[in-house]
């Protein structure tokens, strides 16, 4: 059994894991407390009560968490929570539960979860990006996450799209997050001349079926971008699959049937047939505390 | 002692190498032969005539060629090579010569001899770019190269710089290769109203030197792309080095010097610091052979 924790900036998510399936899950506050000892400290309490209702062994822990380095097991001055300084979470639980602990990135943590339970099971050498409020990914070759000499490894989301394009929070310009993330399609949407005021991707879709054309051209920019972000990132590593994970994949009409035909229009030619393009798996209440258990298991 | 075989378009060539370093060293011509089998017969005999004037234990070989797929050993249907069929040349000259042969493609060879050799010495997570008639690349990680699911991994070359940009020998458009490589070099130095008829980057590079304002806008666009093309692959494997191979990149002033700065602004903020850029530092005639002879040690 492998406790699983997600952190969030507002609130973070517990669940023990076994056999690929949460089977009891708590939530705490990640604001409010004194400092982030006082945080570690509610998380274990948290943590004591769940596992106290199971006998199984408790064998690991799994964490993760915005700005997480793997390679440390430290959140490095995370923007979106409470501690500006580095928090060094694994060490932090590992002695509070008495048990290993690992950290990892939310989007690595995807991955992980992806490969060891999800649509990516048994693909040793796989893709999953994540598409939400940012855009991430995390690359596996040969049966193993890439961490990179420091441990961030997997920033598709900055991979320049369109250069001098589109301003992005990284500070620099044209990257695919800010062209094919929840952001970048309300941003296309308005570009598109969209009368409407969508505050979600649910809303453009909504829009798009209703026959706005502004909600139809922003899917089908997004697919076309997505298409060449995803091509591209193909030629780097070679997977044989992708998995795309996130609200905006689940759109199956508007975004999934065109993106594969547009992906393997743009694809290497020496790829073609060697790569699939699928969703998420993964319960999407679950996939976070699935995917962060998944990095317990390593 | 590792037998290195470098399979080039019209010339193929064969070293010796032991520590490192080239100690003899021979060529054939690829053309010319009845079929593969005789192609393959003709390099035994040269290499058996390499071998038998040393005493040394001979116990591999390492043979990079176009098109080479280093899961299979096989030469799949090389547009520029005599044989349009697959060629199984690792186990072909395995057989002749009563050792391990391993193959690979020439940008992947040239990876790997940077790796154990040259720029790249002990450095696990490293890129090398060979930059010549195209782009290649061969992505080490955690100190192994990156094969990928169908052993093609490593085609920075083709992915996608300016979408629908330039045609690229691939068949699609906008590729970094149709940009960076001497080809592309050519190609914008014309494109930025160029009077002379330069056929190669030399050319190009002695026009700039001597002020012709579209060979110095040739180098400026050349740095500009090349540097995306870079950051954007650190986002992938987040490597701790990048070498730099070919003709090109041996333009200090006019590329390399403008290419570190041009990267570093570039480049995503959480790798600032953490790669760094450089030249091979294998001697040009040797650096097939001896990326060939990697290939044979592995």
């Amino acid at each position: 059994m492998i406790l699983g924790i997600d952190i969030g900036g507002t609130t973070s998510k517990l669940g023990l894991v076994r056999d690929g399936k949460v089977v009891a899950r708590e939530r705490i506050a990640t604001t409010g407390h004194a400092d982030d000892h006082a945080f570690a400290d509610a998380l274990a309490e948290t943590a004591e009560q769940l596992i106290s209702g199971h006998s199984e062994p408790f064998v690991g822990i799994g964490i993760g968490a915005p700005n997480a380095n793997q390679l440390t097991g430290i959140i490095e001055m995370a923007p979106n929570l409470p501690w500006k300084h580095d928090v060094p979470l694994a060490r932090m639980m590992s002695d509070r539960l008495g048990v290993p602990a690992n950290l990892g990135n939310d989007a690595n943590a995807a991955a992980l979860g992806e490969w060891r339970y999800g649509a990516g099971r048994g693909i040793d050498d796989l893709l999953v990006v994540t598409l939400g409020t940012g855009v991430g990914s995390g690359f596996i070759v040969n049966g193993r996450l890439v961490l990179g000499s420091a441990g961030n490894a997997g920033e598709l989301g900055h991979t320049i799209l369109l250069p001098d394009g589109r301003a992005c929070t990284c500070g620099r310009k044209g990257c695919l997050e800010a062209y094919v993330s929840i952001r970048g399609m309300l941003a296309t949407y308005t570009e598109e001349g969209g009368a409407a005021n969508p505050t979600d991707v649910k809303t453009i879709a909504d829009l798009a079926h209703a026959g706005d054309t502004a909600a139809i051209a922003c899917f089908q920019l997004t697919t076309e971008w997505l298409s060449i972000g995803l091509a591209n990132a193909v030629c780097a590593t070679g997977p044989k699959r992708i998995v795309l994970f996130g609200g905006i994949a689940r759109n199956g009409d508007l975004l999934m049937a065109p993106l594969r035909e547009r992906f393997h229009a743009n694809l290497l030619n020496i790829y073609q047939g060697r790569v699939d393009l699928t969703v998420s798996a993964l319960p999407d209440d679950d996939a976070a505390l699935l995917g962060a258990a998944a990095l317990g298991t390593l």
